[in-house]
């Protein structure tokens, strides 16, 4: 497999990273600047990507995040939610068909590259709120992969019926430098333990009985 | 119908823009800098949607020449192939996944205006070098974008079974000002003539007996 990955800098893309990596994928990761409030997720893309020693490139399109108005995640005026990522709240938090641009345009540079699949992260826990995380999107966007060339581009999605602590218990066994991760969506220096994503984090961690080495606030 | 519709500034879509407001669509024309040789033909987008008087903007994404490399269109170090548009090597004008992106993005802006349509304008003459204006592409694209968010987007592409004869016929119907249109992928001043939009250009005008307003060079 040649694929073109996804790659944020937080776990759940961290561990698909590394798994594509176990599995003797050729990888290019890609990360990608849509004017998220959470940049910090581009620094630590940067310093995982550095110490495995992959191919990484960060596209700049912050200007992305006015032409895709209305979420907490690229509006700074929109007061982003605090509790579980299950809650009707959270919809907040949703960037229109941001998957769908993320994955077409991973998609354009794996033509471009000549490989043959795009990998990405969706897994499970995310299905409730994103609409473009839910598994007959990821089939729909895979059967339309396979007709944007004259090359079929596979759409790659191990996780899409994992749940976050199934992720967290596959980078324990892969080694994932959790600590390097970055997960929280409300752009401090430190993981803020009360958004959606953070809240998140801290259960699956709970869940599978490990120790969540990131620092939270307060 | 509200409706996004990708807007070049070249002959088809500017017939698209004028075929939709003949059927009293509330239009939002959306151009798309992807580091394309021929710029004149945003100047082209901004004259001919001020004249309308109808919301339009330009999205500056010219990075992603780089990031979807290997084409004529945003490599200035490939030759820009010379000859009718349906031979083989006008394959070098594919850019990889450019109609997935443009759309996908078209979507993400109609989902944030609460808009319930993307358009574009794909026709027949296009399908034997572009893998991405086939009908089949499309059909799965608007099967995915229905998935995209909890409300269906629809992808509207009334001219794909058309040739483009049609849509100068149509264009002419409706008094599309095709002397404001840019079609030539060269980058020139005035159409070059040559290249392979400008030869299927004056071939549609020829088929339907009109003539074509535009200024070819020499």
């Amino acid at each position: 497999m040649k694929a073109v990955a996804l790659f944020s800098g937080g776990l759940d893309s961290t561990v698909l990273a590394y798994h594509l990596l176990d599995q003797n994928a050729e990888l290019k990761l890609l990360s990608i600047d849509y004017g998220q409030r959470h940049q910090k997720e581009l620094d630590s893309s940067s310093n995982i990507a550095g110490s495995l020693s992959i191919p990484h490139q960060i596209l700049q399109l912050p200007m992305l995040g006015n032409l895709l108005g209305g979420s907490a995640l690229t509006d700074p005026a929109i007061s982003l939610p605090e509790g579980h990522y299950a809650e009707d709240s959270m919809k907040a938090t949703v960037v229109p068909n941001r998957n769908m641009i993320l994955l077409s345009l991973a998609a354009g540079h794996a033509i471009s590259l000549q490989f043959d699949t795009v990998a990405y992260a969706a897994h499970a826990g995310d299905h409730t709120i994103y609409p473009d995380c839910r598994p007959e999107f990821a089939d729909a966007m895979d059967n339309v992969l396979q007709l944007a060339d004259w090359n079929k581009i596979n759409l790659h999605r191990p996780f899409v019926k994992w749940s976050k602590a199934d992720l967290v218990k596959r980078g324990n066994e892969l080694g994932v430098p959790f600590e390097k991760t970055w997960s929280c969506y409300a752009g401090g220096s430190k993981h803020c333990g009360k958004c959606g994503t953070c809240v998140e984090r801290k259960e699956a961690f709970e869940l599978v009985g490990l120790s969540d080495p990131t620092q939270y606030k307060g």
